[in-house]
Protein backbone atom coordinates (compact mmCIF):
# COMPACT_ATOMS: atom_id res chain seq x y z
CA UNK A 1 0.00 0.00 0.00
CA UNK A 2 3.19 2.41 0.34
CA UNK A 3 4.48 1.36 -2.45
CA UNK A 4 0.95 2.31 -4.06
CA UNK A 5 0.73 5.74 -2.55
CA UNK A 6 4.15 6.78 -3.68
CA UNK A 7 3.28 5.30 -7.19
CA UNK A 8 0.05 7.65 -7.39
CA UNK A 9 1.67 10.52 -5.63
CA UNK A 10 4.80 10.72 -7.58
CA UNK A 11 3.49 10.06 -11.23
CA UNK A 12 4.26 12.22 -14.21
CA UNK A 13 2.53 15.58 -13.80
CA UNK A 14 2.34 19.45 -13.48
CA UNK A 15 2.38 19.95 -9.40
CA UNK A 16 0.35 23.18 -10.31
CA UNK A 17 -1.51 22.79 -6.96
CA UNK A 18 1.78 23.11 -4.89
CA UNK A 19 3.21 25.88 -7.32
CA UNK A 20 -0.08 28.15 -7.16
CA UNK A 21 0.62 27.47 -3.14
CA UNK A 22 4.18 28.41 -2.89
CA UNK A 23 3.23 31.33 -5.17
CA UNK A 24 0.87 32.65 -3.05
CA UNK A 25 3.02 32.32 0.24
CA UNK A 26 5.20 34.07 -1.59
CA UNK A 27 2.50 36.82 -2.76
CA UNK A 28 2.21 37.26 1.57
CA UNK A 29 5.92 37.70 2.01
CA UNK A 30 6.54 33.82 3.29
CA UNK A 31 9.04 31.96 3.01
CA UNK A 32 8.55 28.25 0.82
CA UNK A 33 10.27 26.28 3.59
CA UNK A 34 7.38 27.38 6.35
CA UNK A 35 4.74 26.15 2.97
CA UNK A 36 6.71 23.08 1.93
CA UNK A 37 3.86 20.89 4.23
CA UNK A 38 1.61 22.28 3.10
CA UNK A 39 2.82 22.17 -0.65
CA UNK A 40 3.46 18.35 -0.02
CA UNK A 41 -0.45 18.50 1.50
CA UNK A 42 -2.21 19.63 -1.38
CA UNK A 43 -0.61 17.18 -3.75
CA UNK A 44 -1.03 14.21 -1.64
CA UNK A 45 -4.72 15.11 -1.46
CA UNK A 46 -4.94 15.99 -5.23
CA UNK A 47 -3.28 12.34 -5.67
CA UNK A 48 -6.07 10.69 -3.78
CA UNK A 49 -9.14 12.30 -5.38
CA UNK A 50 -6.94 10.67 -8.85
CA UNK A 51 -6.73 7.29 -7.12
CA UNK A 52 -10.21 7.00 -5.84
CA UNK A 53 -12.10 9.02 -9.26
CA UNK A 54 -10.33 6.02 -11.55
CA UNK A 55 -11.39 3.41 -9.20
CA UNK A 56 -14.07 1.03 -11.92
CA UNK A 57 -17.29 2.13 -9.52
CA UNK A 58 -16.20 5.80 -10.54
CA UNK A 59 -14.78 6.58 -13.61
CA UNK A 60 -13.33 3.49 -14.54
CA UNK A 61 -9.97 3.96 -16.10
CA UNK A 62 -7.51 2.44 -16.87
CA UNK A 63 -4.70 4.90 -17.50
CA UNK A 64 -3.38 7.76 -16.39
CA UNK A 65 -1.03 9.70 -17.90
CA UNK A 66 0.47 7.23 -19.28
CA UNK A 67 1.10 4.50 -16.60
CA UNK A 68 -1.55 2.15 -15.25
CA UNK A 69 -4.06 3.61 -12.72
CA UNK A 70 -3.30 2.75 -9.07
CA UNK A 71 -5.80 -0.24 -9.03
CA UNK A 72 -4.52 -1.78 -12.16
CA UNK A 73 -1.23 -1.96 -11.25
CA UNK A 74 -1.57 -2.90 -7.46
CA UNK A 75 -5.83 -3.80 -7.35
CA UNK A 76 -8.94 -2.73 -6.10
CA UNK A 77 -8.65 -2.65 -2.38
CA UNK A 78 -5.36 -1.53 -2.21
CA UNK A 79 -6.09 1.21 -4.48
CA UNK A 80 -8.77 2.21 -2.25
CA UNK A 81 -6.40 1.87 0.73
CA UNK A 82 -3.70 3.98 -0.75
CA UNK A 83 -6.04 6.91 -1.69
CA UNK A 84 -7.33 6.89 1.80
CA UNK A 85 -3.73 6.58 3.08
CA UNK A 86 -3.15 9.80 1.18
CA UNK A 87 -6.16 11.37 1.98
CA UNK A 88 -4.77 11.01 5.67
CA UNK A 89 -1.24 12.31 4.72
CA UNK A 90 -2.32 15.43 3.51
CA UNK A 91 -4.15 16.33 7.12
CA UNK A 92 -0.89 15.01 8.57
CA UNK A 93 0.88 17.18 6.31
CA UNK A 94 -0.96 20.39 7.59
CA UNK A 95 -0.08 19.57 11.43
CA UNK A 96 3.40 20.47 10.80
CA UNK A 97 2.47 23.92 10.14
CA UNK A 98 2.57 24.63 13.84
CA UNK A 99 -0.03 27.59 15.04
CA UNK A 100 -1.33 27.71 11.23
CA UNK A 101 -2.19 24.21 12.23
CA UNK A 102 -5.89 24.28 12.84
CA UNK A 103 -6.69 27.20 9.96
CA UNK A 104 -5.36 25.02 7.76
CA UNK A 105 -7.20 21.81 8.36
CA UNK A 106 -10.38 23.90 8.44
CA UNK A 107 -9.46 24.93 5.24
CA UNK A 108 -8.67 21.79 3.70
CA UNK A 109 -11.55 19.51 5.01
CA UNK A 110 -13.80 22.43 3.79
CA UNK A 111 -12.59 22.87 0.32
CA UNK A 112 -12.04 19.02 -0.04
CA UNK A 113 -15.10 17.95 1.73
CA UNK A 114 -18.79 16.82 0.89
CA UNK A 115 -20.15 20.77 0.30
CA UNK A 116 -17.34 21.21 -2.38
CA UNK A 117 -14.75 18.91 -4.09
CA UNK A 118 -16.36 15.96 -2.86
CA UNK A 119 -20.02 16.73 -3.42
CA UNK A 120 -18.99 17.76 -7.40
CA UNK A 121 -17.28 14.12 -7.74
CA UNK A 122 -20.82 12.84 -6.52
CA UNK A 123 -22.62 14.95 -9.05
CA UNK A 124 -20.71 13.98 -11.60
CA UNK A 125 -21.25 10.23 -10.66
CA UNK A 126 -24.99 10.84 -10.58
CA UNK A 127 -26.38 13.94 -12.25
CA UNK A 128 -28.21 13.25 -15.95
CA UNK A 129 -26.06 15.24 -18.74
CA UNK A 130 -29.42 17.61 -19.65
CA UNK A 131 -29.08 18.80 -16.02
CA UNK A 132 -25.20 20.33 -16.99
CA UNK A 133 -26.99 22.29 -20.03
CA UNK A 134 -26.18 25.43 -18.92
CA UNK A 135 -22.82 27.50 -18.39
CA UNK A 136 -23.53 28.15 -15.07
CA UNK A 137 -24.42 24.54 -13.81
CA UNK A 138 -21.28 23.69 -15.47
CA UNK A 139 -19.13 26.03 -13.70
CA UNK A 140 -20.87 25.35 -10.18
CA UNK A 141 -19.64 21.67 -11.34
CA UNK A 142 -16.23 22.94 -12.49
CA UNK A 143 -16.47 25.06 -9.28
CA UNK A 144 -16.64 22.18 -6.79
CA UNK A 145 -14.56 19.43 -8.73
CA UNK A 146 -11.52 21.25 -9.69
CA UNK A 147 -12.09 24.72 -8.22
CA UNK A 148 -12.23 24.09 -4.56
CA UNK A 149 -8.87 22.59 -5.00
CA UNK A 150 -7.19 25.33 -5.99
CA UNK A 151 -8.92 27.50 -4.05
CA UNK A 152 -7.51 25.34 -1.15
CA UNK A 153 -3.99 25.88 -2.86
CA UNK A 154 -4.41 29.66 -2.71
CA UNK A 155 -5.49 30.15 0.65
CA UNK A 156 -3.24 27.73 2.52
CA UNK A 157 -0.60 29.31 1.01
CA UNK A 158 -1.76 32.62 2.32
CA UNK A 159 -2.28 30.79 5.88
CA UNK A 160 0.98 28.93 5.61
CA UNK A 161 2.73 32.75 5.72
CA UNK A 162 0.74 33.73 8.39
CA UNK A 163 -1.79 36.18 6.15
CA UNK A 164 -4.68 37.75 7.56
CA UNK A 165 -8.48 36.12 6.88
CA UNK A 166 -9.04 38.99 4.44
CA UNK A 167 -6.03 37.90 2.15
CA UNK A 168 -6.60 34.51 2.23
CA UNK A 169 -9.96 35.03 1.26
CA UNK A 170 -9.30 37.15 -1.88
CA UNK A 171 -6.28 34.32 -2.64
CA UNK A 172 -9.31 31.58 -2.30
CA UNK A 173 -11.34 33.71 -5.13
CA UNK A 174 -7.84 33.70 -7.27
CA UNK A 175 -7.68 30.00 -6.76
CA UNK A 176 -11.43 29.47 -8.03
CA UNK A 177 -10.97 31.75 -10.70
CA UNK A 178 -7.91 29.80 -12.54
CA UNK A 179 -9.44 26.33 -11.51
CA UNK A 180 -12.66 27.15 -12.95
CA UNK A 181 -10.68 28.22 -16.20
CA UNK A 182 -8.57 25.43 -15.90
CA UNK A 183 -11.52 23.01 -16.02
CA UNK A 184 -13.27 24.67 -19.26
CA UNK A 185 -10.03 24.22 -20.95
CA UNK A 186 -9.79 20.56 -19.86
CA UNK A 187 -13.17 20.15 -21.48
CA UNK A 188 -12.29 21.75 -24.45
CA UNK A 189 -9.27 19.45 -25.00
CA UNK A 190 -11.47 16.22 -23.94
CA UNK A 191 -14.78 18.05 -26.39
CA UNK A 192 -17.28 17.77 -23.87
CA UNK A 193 -20.13 20.38 -23.38
CA UNK A 194 -19.70 21.70 -26.89
CA UNK A 195 -21.95 23.74 -27.46
CA UNK A 196 -21.27 25.95 -24.59
CA UNK A 197 -17.46 25.86 -26.12
CA UNK A 198 -17.51 29.92 -27.61
CA UNK A 199 -19.22 30.85 -24.22
CA UNK A 200 -16.53 29.26 -22.01
CA UNK A 201 -13.97 30.60 -24.09
CA UNK A 202 -14.80 33.94 -22.87
CA UNK A 203 -15.22 32.84 -19.44
CA UNK A 204 -11.73 32.12 -19.75
CA UNK A 205 -10.70 34.64 -20.49
CA UNK A 206 -12.63 37.21 -17.55
CA UNK A 207 -11.59 34.47 -15.00
CA UNK A 208 -7.86 35.18 -15.94
CA UNK A 209 -8.27 38.80 -15.98
CA UNK A 210 -10.24 38.15 -12.53
CA UNK A 211 -6.82 36.29 -11.04
CA UNK A 212 -4.66 38.24 -12.50
CA UNK A 213 -5.98 41.73 -11.17
CA UNK A 214 -5.89 39.79 -7.35
CA UNK A 215 -2.13 38.67 -8.17
CA UNK A 216 -1.63 42.12 -9.13
CA UNK A 217 -3.01 43.48 -5.91
CA UNK A 218 -0.19 41.99 -4.23
CA UNK A 219 2.32 44.22 -5.99
CA UNK A 220 6.15 43.26 -6.57
CA UNK A 221 5.53 40.02 -4.84
CA UNK A 222 2.44 38.76 -6.88
CA UNK A 223 4.27 38.34 -9.74
CA UNK A 224 4.32 34.51 -9.81
CA UNK A 225 1.21 34.39 -9.02
CA UNK A 226 1.03 37.36 -12.01
CA UNK A 227 2.84 34.51 -14.08
CA UNK A 228 0.54 31.57 -13.09
CA UNK A 229 -2.92 33.43 -14.10
CA UNK A 230 -1.06 34.50 -17.14
CA UNK A 231 -0.54 30.94 -18.30
CA UNK A 232 -3.71 29.50 -17.17
CA UNK A 233 -5.49 32.17 -19.44
CA UNK A 234 -2.91 31.61 -22.48
CA UNK A 235 -4.46 27.73 -21.72
CA UNK A 236 -7.72 29.58 -23.56
CA UNK B 1 -23.73 11.50 -0.75
CA UNK B 2 -24.46 13.36 2.51
CA UNK B 3 -27.52 11.25 2.90
CA UNK B 4 -24.85 8.40 2.72
CA UNK B 5 -22.48 9.56 5.24
CA UNK B 6 -25.33 10.36 7.85
CA UNK B 7 -26.63 6.90 7.12
CA UNK B 8 -23.18 5.11 8.13
CA UNK B 9 -22.54 7.80 11.28
CA UNK B 10 -25.76 7.43 12.62
CA UNK B 11 -26.43 3.62 12.59
CA UNK B 12 -26.95 1.39 15.48
CA UNK B 13 -23.57 0.94 17.36
CA UNK B 14 -21.92 1.38 21.32
CA UNK B 15 -20.04 4.99 20.42
CA UNK B 16 -16.82 3.17 22.44
CA UNK B 17 -14.63 5.07 20.67
CA UNK B 18 -16.21 8.48 21.75
CA UNK B 19 -16.72 7.26 25.16
CA UNK B 20 -13.25 5.90 25.69
CA UNK B 21 -12.33 9.97 24.68
CA UNK B 22 -14.54 11.80 26.89
CA UNK B 23 -13.45 9.78 29.77
CA UNK B 24 -10.04 10.09 29.12
CA UNK B 25 -10.91 14.20 28.66
CA UNK B 26 -12.54 13.30 32.16
CA UNK B 27 -9.52 11.95 33.67
CA UNK B 28 -7.25 14.42 32.87
CA UNK B 29 -9.66 17.26 34.53
CA UNK B 30 -11.38 18.62 31.02
CA UNK B 31 -14.66 19.54 30.22
CA UNK B 32 -16.62 16.98 27.90
CA UNK B 33 -18.07 20.46 26.21
CA UNK B 34 -14.32 20.68 24.53
CA UNK B 35 -13.94 17.52 23.93
CA UNK B 36 -17.32 16.70 21.76
CA UNK B 37 -15.59 17.92 18.32
CA UNK B 38 -12.91 15.35 18.85
CA UNK B 39 -15.42 13.05 20.01
CA UNK B 40 -17.26 13.48 16.46
CA UNK B 41 -14.40 13.26 14.87
CA UNK B 42 -13.35 9.56 15.95
CA UNK B 43 -16.79 8.26 15.94
CA UNK B 44 -16.74 9.51 12.18
CA UNK B 45 -13.09 8.18 11.56
CA UNK B 46 -14.58 4.72 12.37
CA UNK B 47 -17.53 4.97 10.47
CA UNK B 48 -15.52 5.63 7.68
CA UNK B 49 -13.27 2.73 7.82
CA UNK B 50 -16.24 0.58 8.16
CA UNK B 51 -17.68 2.15 5.00
CA UNK B 52 -14.05 1.27 2.91
CA UNK B 53 -14.11 -2.03 4.93
CA UNK B 54 -17.55 -2.89 3.74
CA UNK B 55 -16.87 -2.55 -0.31
CA UNK B 56 -16.85 -5.50 -3.25
CA UNK B 57 -12.61 -4.64 -2.92
CA UNK B 58 -12.77 -5.39 0.73
CA UNK B 59 -14.59 -7.50 2.54
CA UNK B 60 -17.74 -7.15 0.50
CA UNK B 61 -19.96 -7.15 2.97
CA UNK B 62 -24.00 -6.46 2.75
CA UNK B 63 -25.36 -6.13 5.80
CA UNK B 64 -23.57 -4.22 9.18
CA UNK B 65 -25.53 -4.43 12.28
CA UNK B 66 -28.47 -5.61 10.81
CA UNK B 67 -28.93 -3.22 8.12
CA UNK B 68 -27.80 -2.86 4.28
CA UNK B 69 -24.05 -2.05 4.09
CA UNK B 70 -23.67 2.00 2.93
CA UNK B 71 -22.50 0.55 -0.63
CA UNK B 72 -25.86 -1.74 -0.58
CA UNK B 73 -28.02 0.73 0.19
CA UNK B 74 -26.24 3.98 -1.90
CA UNK B 75 -24.23 1.81 -4.63
CA UNK B 76 -20.49 1.31 -4.91
CA UNK B 77 -19.60 4.72 -6.13
CA UNK B 78 -21.34 7.33 -3.42
CA UNK B 79 -20.17 4.92 -0.53
CA UNK B 80 -16.32 5.11 -1.92
CA UNK B 81 -17.05 9.14 -1.77
CA UNK B 82 -18.99 8.64 1.52
CA UNK B 83 -16.22 7.31 3.25
CA UNK B 84 -13.61 9.85 1.90
CA UNK B 85 -16.73 12.83 3.32
CA UNK B 86 -16.36 11.12 6.83
CA UNK B 87 -12.62 10.77 6.75
CA UNK B 88 -11.99 14.54 5.70
CA UNK B 89 -15.04 15.82 7.88
CA UNK B 90 -12.82 13.91 10.59
CA UNK B 91 -10.11 16.06 10.49
CA UNK B 92 -12.37 19.12 9.81
CA UNK B 93 -13.82 18.49 13.31
CA UNK B 94 -10.31 18.42 15.14
CA UNK B 95 -9.98 21.72 13.61
CA UNK B 96 -12.46 22.68 16.37
CA UNK B 97 -9.83 22.16 19.30
CA UNK B 98 -8.36 25.68 18.41
CA UNK B 99 -4.47 25.56 19.94
CA UNK B 100 -4.62 21.70 20.46
CA UNK B 101 -5.85 21.04 16.46
CA UNK B 102 -2.39 21.01 15.57
CA UNK B 103 -1.33 18.10 18.12
CA UNK B 104 -4.83 16.67 17.75
CA UNK B 105 -4.41 16.47 13.57
CA UNK B 106 -0.86 14.67 13.57
CA UNK B 107 -2.28 11.91 16.20
CA UNK B 108 -5.25 10.98 14.41
CA UNK B 109 -3.09 10.93 10.97
CA UNK B 110 -0.39 8.69 12.99
CA UNK B 111 -2.97 6.25 13.93
CA UNK B 112 -5.58 5.90 11.36
CA UNK B 113 -2.51 6.54 8.13
CA UNK B 114 -0.57 4.11 6.73
CA UNK B 115 1.78 2.61 9.15
CA UNK B 116 -0.93 1.68 11.66
CA UNK B 117 -4.69 1.58 11.14
CA UNK B 118 -4.59 1.65 6.97
CA UNK B 119 -1.62 -0.50 7.52
CA UNK B 120 -3.19 -2.88 9.28
CA UNK B 121 -6.05 -3.34 6.96
CA UNK B 122 -3.52 -3.81 4.12
CA UNK B 123 -2.26 -6.77 5.99
CA UNK B 124 -5.83 -7.86 6.50
CA UNK B 125 -6.12 -8.11 2.30
CA UNK B 126 -3.00 -9.11 1.41
CA UNK B 127 -1.66 -11.69 4.11
CA UNK B 128 -1.78 -15.56 4.35
CA UNK B 129 -3.25 -17.14 7.15
CA UNK B 130 -0.15 -18.73 7.88
CA UNK B 131 1.70 -15.72 8.53
CA UNK B 132 -0.74 -14.99 10.97
CA UNK B 133 0.38 -18.24 12.98
CA UNK B 134 1.20 -16.56 16.15
CA UNK B 135 -0.31 -15.16 18.52
CA UNK B 136 1.99 -11.83 18.16
CA UNK B 137 2.02 -11.92 14.76
CA UNK B 138 -2.12 -11.92 15.30
CA UNK B 139 -1.29 -9.15 18.06
CA UNK B 140 0.37 -6.75 15.91
CA UNK B 141 -2.23 -6.85 13.10
CA UNK B 142 -5.24 -6.15 16.00
CA UNK B 143 -2.29 -3.02 17.21
CA UNK B 144 -2.74 -1.91 13.75
CA UNK B 145 -6.65 -2.31 12.94
CA UNK B 146 -8.19 -2.33 15.99
CA UNK B 147 -5.63 -0.88 18.97
CA UNK B 148 -4.80 1.91 16.94
CA UNK B 149 -8.19 4.41 16.54
CA UNK B 150 -8.66 2.99 20.20
CA UNK B 151 -5.64 4.82 21.47
CA UNK B 152 -6.08 7.53 19.11
CA UNK B 153 -9.17 7.71 20.83
CA UNK B 154 -7.99 8.15 24.60
CA UNK B 155 -4.87 10.20 23.43
CA UNK B 156 -7.45 12.84 21.89
CA UNK B 157 -9.69 13.10 25.22
CA UNK B 158 -5.71 13.88 26.75
CA UNK B 159 -5.20 16.35 23.83
CA UNK B 160 -8.38 18.05 24.14
CA UNK B 161 -8.54 18.85 28.04
CA UNK B 162 -4.52 20.14 27.35
CA UNK B 163 -3.17 16.87 29.19
CA UNK B 164 1.11 17.05 28.73
CA UNK B 165 2.57 14.98 25.92
CA UNK B 166 3.87 12.22 28.52
CA UNK B 167 -0.08 11.48 29.80
CA UNK B 168 -1.31 11.28 26.63
CA UNK B 169 1.48 8.44 25.91
CA UNK B 170 0.05 6.57 28.82
CA UNK B 171 -3.80 7.47 27.57
CA UNK B 172 -2.51 5.85 23.73
CA UNK B 173 -1.24 2.78 25.83
CA UNK B 174 -4.54 2.23 27.74
CA UNK B 175 -6.32 2.83 24.48
CA UNK B 176 -3.85 0.36 22.67
CA UNK B 177 -4.64 -2.28 25.41
CA UNK B 178 -8.03 -2.18 25.39
CA UNK B 179 -8.42 -1.88 21.98
CA UNK B 180 -6.43 -5.33 21.09
CA UNK B 181 -8.34 -7.04 24.14
CA UNK B 182 -11.48 -5.91 22.21
CA UNK B 183 -10.30 -7.63 19.12
CA UNK B 184 -9.22 -10.75 20.76
CA UNK B 185 -12.97 -11.33 22.18
CA UNK B 186 -14.08 -10.54 18.52
CA UNK B 187 -12.46 -13.07 16.54
CA UNK B 188 -13.38 -15.21 19.82
CA UNK B 189 -16.96 -14.55 18.25
CA UNK B 190 -16.50 -14.98 15.10
CA UNK B 191 -14.58 -18.12 15.95
CA UNK B 192 -11.20 -16.64 14.43
CA UNK B 193 -7.49 -18.31 15.17
CA UNK B 194 -9.36 -20.79 16.93
CA UNK B 195 -5.89 -22.46 18.12
CA UNK B 196 -5.13 -19.45 19.77
CA UNK B 197 -8.11 -19.06 21.73
CA UNK B 198 -6.63 -19.94 25.31
CA UNK B 199 -3.56 -17.73 24.98
CA UNK B 200 -5.76 -14.97 23.88
CA UNK B 201 -7.96 -15.31 26.57
CA UNK B 202 -5.19 -15.40 29.10
CA UNK B 203 -4.10 -12.12 27.54
CA UNK B 204 -7.20 -10.49 27.40
CA UNK B 205 -6.99 -10.77 31.35
CA UNK B 206 -3.23 -9.20 31.19
CA UNK B 207 -4.09 -6.16 28.65
CA UNK B 208 -7.77 -5.35 30.49
CA UNK B 209 -5.40 -5.54 34.38
CA UNK B 210 -3.10 -2.96 32.07
CA UNK B 211 -5.26 -0.63 31.11
CA UNK B 212 -7.28 -0.71 34.95
CA UNK B 213 -3.77 -0.05 36.30
CA UNK B 214 -3.14 2.96 33.63
CA UNK B 215 -6.69 3.98 34.87
CA UNK B 216 -5.83 4.22 38.36
CA UNK B 217 -3.13 6.46 38.00
CA UNK B 218 -5.61 9.13 37.54
CA UNK B 219 -7.28 8.70 40.40
CA UNK B 220 -10.95 9.45 41.29
CA UNK B 221 -11.07 11.17 38.03
CA UNK B 222 -9.78 8.33 36.29
CA UNK B 223 -13.27 6.20 37.59
CA UNK B 224 -15.18 6.49 34.25
CA UNK B 225 -12.05 5.01 32.41
CA UNK B 226 -11.78 2.26 34.63
CA UNK B 227 -15.36 1.04 34.43
CA UNK B 228 -14.54 1.06 30.91
CA UNK B 229 -11.35 -1.07 31.20
CA UNK B 230 -13.32 -3.60 33.16
CA UNK B 231 -16.18 -3.83 30.76
CA UNK B 232 -13.82 -4.73 28.60
CA UNK B 233 -12.46 -7.24 30.51
CA UNK B 234 -15.35 -8.57 31.21
CA UNK B 235 -15.70 -9.74 27.58
CA UNK B 236 -12.80 -12.17 28.25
Amino acid sequence: MIEAMHYAATGPGKRLRPAVLLAAAEACGGAHANALPAAAAIEMLHAYTLVHDDLPAMDDDDERRGRPTVHVAFGEGIAILAGDGLLTAAFGALAELGPYAGAAVAVLARRAGAFELLGGQAIDLTASPESLGSLASVERLHAAKTGALFAAAAELGGIAAGAPAATCASLGRYGLSIGIAFQHADDRDDQEFQELAEAAKERMRVLGEEARAIAQSFGGRGARLASIAAWFASQA
